[in-house]
């Protein structure tokens, strides 16, 4: 989409040690195409390209490069004063979002050099996901007190230093934000009017400390390019605009998505074997000892099996199909509570939806279960017993799908713990004393 | 967040038939409170609520109803002329999604009173999830031969019409577009200067028939506010803005999670029972067979089970952890494939990584399930046969959950279709095979 070099061209110069050329085709690219190319490259060749390339250069395509190709560290293996330049090129927040992975004493050696860090010092104070880790301290700001033509004038001495803007904040003598100026209407309004008659009230604001998945969600709702962050004072501290918060969206769509195929939210994609190991084992063996729940029940009606052995068979479809419906009607109910669109007082009512649709669909598998079970000459009794135990079983899914992470949210847990292989081991155990328990009372 | 008057009071005001007052206070919400305010009403309360509201402001709330409200049924319920009304007041793209739910009779009925129904009726030529389906027409542009202060000019004569704006187009005679102009720049350049001068190359545009997760993705990589959509012709057809691509995220990441739980992607979330249900049940149809195949494998192996029952007590908990393995590996893999973040040349190498994180993670709870079997005083040869087992279908699980998205997106399927159901059913039938048909060789 793009009329730039391709990125396979830049992996290759940089390969073949064409250094110069790399560097002249790379001032072509965007930030976030060139960003790939770093990330591709192995470390090493990753740092012959950045001490290669000019600071400010460096400065974008670091900025844009993905979590997990860690640009921390390729800052960290620079010398000192090259890294500083590059910091220095940085946005503020971006320079806080890469430095924040280092630890503090790497990040004092390289803020020593920096001309003036107290801006990225205090951003790397507040938590990396907060609206202060994701906020800029550029803003571009007038008084309150001023006409359109000193505004105009004023934004023309301020906009060098900050890169995009959106809005234009109306602040007091002490800092306090008042209001904001769409650039556009100071662009149409006439020359000679207050700013104070022109300005928009500033009703959408965040405090430092909001978590960033609220702050995507305020700018989301209310559509907003930028949204400002103002301490407990009233005093502008800083912005968030859209593409801070298109990172955070993301993020959280891989957590969430993780967390329902129970894998820790802190996995990265990329990870390489061992930390993916780690990450993943100890929820196996939380599910290990479910599933010797599952296993025990099954043992305690080992008489029951020795007795009627096609029941070995049924177990898995009954168990099976549970499972489906719970995570279907989990699937539903965990996304309902992440967008909060399931309306106050009316958490009875989806789970009761939930349990109705289950019980629906039960009744269906469970009657094409049992007319086939017929056919395994067993007698009528085991198709009743498998009927009842599939419907049944899909149905206390379905209710537990829904309720589960409804329970969680309630007590203050992250309903998206309840993953797939929770409900898939619940509707075993379920399954298993339905179909088990029932066949030892009516067959043995 | 908001100094609003609060949604429940607006409520009540309209269930107690107070629509004066309602009226008063519904100006002082934000378009998206107020939209949640319809959106809790009853349908015969929220046409009394339209109807009483000025067209303006009901149409900046229908604009942003969620998609299950159906703001559209509300617009066909008024009268011809109160909704050609709304329709006049809505953005032309807002226009176009909402009547585009709407059959064509329906359509044209409201549409032949509506003043210029031209642009509407251009919009809704193009598929709904498409960059022309996103896209408004009102788009702000200057011509490539003025100068800076003839563009503030014409932005001047063009900005009431055109809501938000946040770059400025370039276009040729023939509408061509050719760059475009930060309204910063704008503000900041000298008067004298032409715009082509001052203008930034449009490098990055789409077409009106990319689809709207590929506008999406371009605009958060390139961090964008708008893009513009051209022509084959190199003509601007209009924008698609950071704030139409929120939502159309939010509905993929919506689409994935319930694929991936094994609902169909075009369920609605707070859909009544009966939808749901249709929605779901040819999944769990489909899951029925894969079952059935689990339980014909049980079947096939009923004499081993007779012999040693305890297999029975062992066959959840071999199946259950390679699903949960085989989700994990899922998760990560189907989310990488919709990042794009697999670098072309590398899927066999992830899908080795997930193999051997499977593997690594099957042998630990293989040896510790192994042990515990021991302890069940069935003889050493058990113990080996359960860690065989659960090892290998771990593994098989892990390599399957990457192989099989990444094999579906190579012949062109959504690999978000390979829904952990699935792979739950796959590991069912890989887990028995392999226990009972090892347990058939070395136990009978």
């Amino acid at each position: 989409m793009t009329k730039a070099p391709r990125p396979e061209r830049l992996l290759e110069l940089v390969e073949a040690g064409q250094l110069q050329r790399f560097v002249e085709l790379a001032r072509e690219l965007e930030p976030a195409d060139l960003a790939d190319v770093l990330a591709a490259l192995d470390d090493e060749a990753r740092l012959l390209a950045v001490q290669a390339l000019p600071p400010d250069i460096s400065a974008d395509a670091l900025a844009e490069m993905p979590e997990e190709a860690h640009a921390e560290e390729t800052l960290a293996a620079l010398d000192t004063e090259q890294a500083a330049d590059i910091l220095e090129e940085l946005e503020d927040d971006d320079a806080a979002d890469i430095l924040g992975d280092l630890d503090p004493a790497e990040q004092q050696r390289i803020l020593a050099e920096v001309e003036d860090p107290s801006e990225v010092e205090e951003l790397l104070r507040y938590d990396e996901e907060t609206a202060g880790g994701l906020m800029t301290t550029h803003v571009v700001t007038v008084l309150d007190t001023v006409t359109a033509a000193e505004a105009l004038q004023g934004i023309r001495e301020q906009a060098d230093e900050v890169e995009d803007f959106y809005q234009i904040f109306v602040v007091d003598q002490l800092g306090r934000l008042v209001g904001f100026l769409p650039l556009k209407s100071l662009v149409v309004s006439p020359l000679e009017r207050p700013v104070r008659a022109v300005m928009e009230d500033a009703d959408i604001v965040v405090a430092p400390d909001v978590d960033q998945e609220e702050v995507a969600r305020v700018m989301a709702r209310y559509n907003l390019p930028s949204v400002p962050v103002v301490a407990g004072d009233g005093r502008l501290l800083g912005r968030v605009t859209f593409d801070d918060v298109d990172d955070v969206v993301e993020a959280e769509t891989t957590e969430d998505l993780l967390k329902f195929g129970g894998v820790s939210a802190d996995e990265e994609l990329g990870a390489e074997w061992r930390s993916a190991v780690r990450s993943r084992l100890p929820w196996l063996t939380v599910n290990l000892l479910t599933a010797g729940l599952a296993s025990a029940v099954v043992l305690v009606f080992r008489d029951v099996i020795q007795a009627t052995v096609v029941l070995a068979a049924l177990m898995p479809i009954i168990a099976g199909m549970g499972g489906n419906a719970g995570t279907q009607a989990l699937a539903v109910t965990v996304r309902r509570l992440a967008l909060g669109t399931i309306p106050r007082g009316q958490s009875l009512r989806v789970i009761g939806k939930e349990t109705l649709v289950a019980a629906v669909n039960g009744l269906v598998v469970g009657v094409a279960v049992g007319v086939v079970t017929l056919t395994l000459g067993e007698g009528p009794r085991l198709g009743l017993l498998v009927f009842v135990a599939m419907t049944g079983n899909v149905l206390i899914a379905g209710c537990a799908g829904a309720f589960i992470p409804i329970l969680l949210q309630r007590i203050g847990v992250d309903p998206a713990i309840a993953s797939s292989v929770f409900v898939t081991t619940f509707t075993d155990i379920a399954g298993f004393l339905l179909l088990l328990g029932l066949a030892g009372m009516i067959l043995l």
